[in-house]
């Protein structure tokens, strides 16, 4: 079966082509910059978007969205995550962490999943860990260097990326995705 | 000649109706409940929502989106003021400016009006001025304890509200989108 993701990140696209081929899912990216809305919560973004995308499209497509929520700052920065470390970036959180002792955090990740005429379908995948002291690493991208997952001493950024995938939130939740369309075609 | 406000803010709708009476222009509240789309333009995010807005409603229709944008953060919070006020407050700001010797601001705010069958229009209004050292005044809203409009030494919240709508960003893009709209009336 061949589903579509609606993308203009080349890097997104490798990664939800990793996981969905070893479920046989052939994926196909297609750049629709589909507007995001505001919100504070990725399932109504995604869900929002995908309505979008299989409107014009009229094939099954998903698309996903992802944040960093610091239990302290109250979820910030959150779904807008990518417009803050624009601005403010890794220094900015760090700043606004310090002095802080309770510095638990996590990456969120949801797949909203649509076919015509259908109804949105979503996926959550989660990664806790805790905001570090300092920035560290070189690999990855955006909150990667000052964020340590649980169970490790190092950020997502001293990882390698495939080392990062394997635990990664936006894996968790395109694997619950593609189970989901494979328990499906069982059916 | 009547005109619609799409919004869900007692408060910004009030404002607008001062000003555009004094025009001799009637203003209609309508709470379409629009979507936001993200975006670090507030013209885009505005002329995004107006045009869902007419679609809808059939009638001329205007929005309005304001934020706070700081120099030295690269225009954070901007279009997401809402939700980094709900999130890490005023309290977060003044961290992230702590030591910050560059402390210069602006309050935007964004007019978009259309009718049915023709293109958006937007007019601007905005107000420069500084980020207090610490929170001053009770009165207003969001941001308004650690603003300090050029020209003056008090907080935008150490103003009576008629005071500082006197000079605010919204009312100065209101009065414009007013000037336009009696204008070409004229014509």
């Amino acid at each position: 079966m061949r589903v579509y993701f609606a993308t203009g990140n080349e890097g997104k696209f490798r990664e939800a082509e990793e996981v969905l081929s070893r479920y046989g899912i052939e994926v196909e990216m297609v750049d629709l910059d589909y507007p995001e809305i505001q919100s504070d919560s990725l399932e109504e973004i995604a869900v929002w978007g995908v309505r979008w995308c299989v409107e014009r499209l009229m094939e099954p497509v998903f698309v996903e969205d992802s944040g960093l929520f610091v239990d302290a700052l109250n979820g910030f920065p959150g779904p807008y995550s990518a417009y803050v470390f624009d601005t403010i970036g890794n220094e900015g959180i760090l700043k606004l962490m310090e002095g802080v002792e309770d510095r638990s955090a996590r990456f969120l990740s949801v797949v909203a999943f649509c076919e015509p005429g259908g109804k949105p379908v979503t996926f959550t995948g989660e990664v806790r860990g805790r905001i570090a002291e300092e920035e560290r690493g070189e690999e990855g991208f955006g909150f990667d260097p000052i964020f340590v997952p649980e169970g490790d001493r190092r950020t997502f950024a001293e990882m390698g990326v495939q080392e990062k995938c394997k635990i990664s939130h936006r894996t968790r939740a395109l694997e619950r995705f593609a189970e989901w369309l494979v328990a499906r075609r069982g059916r």
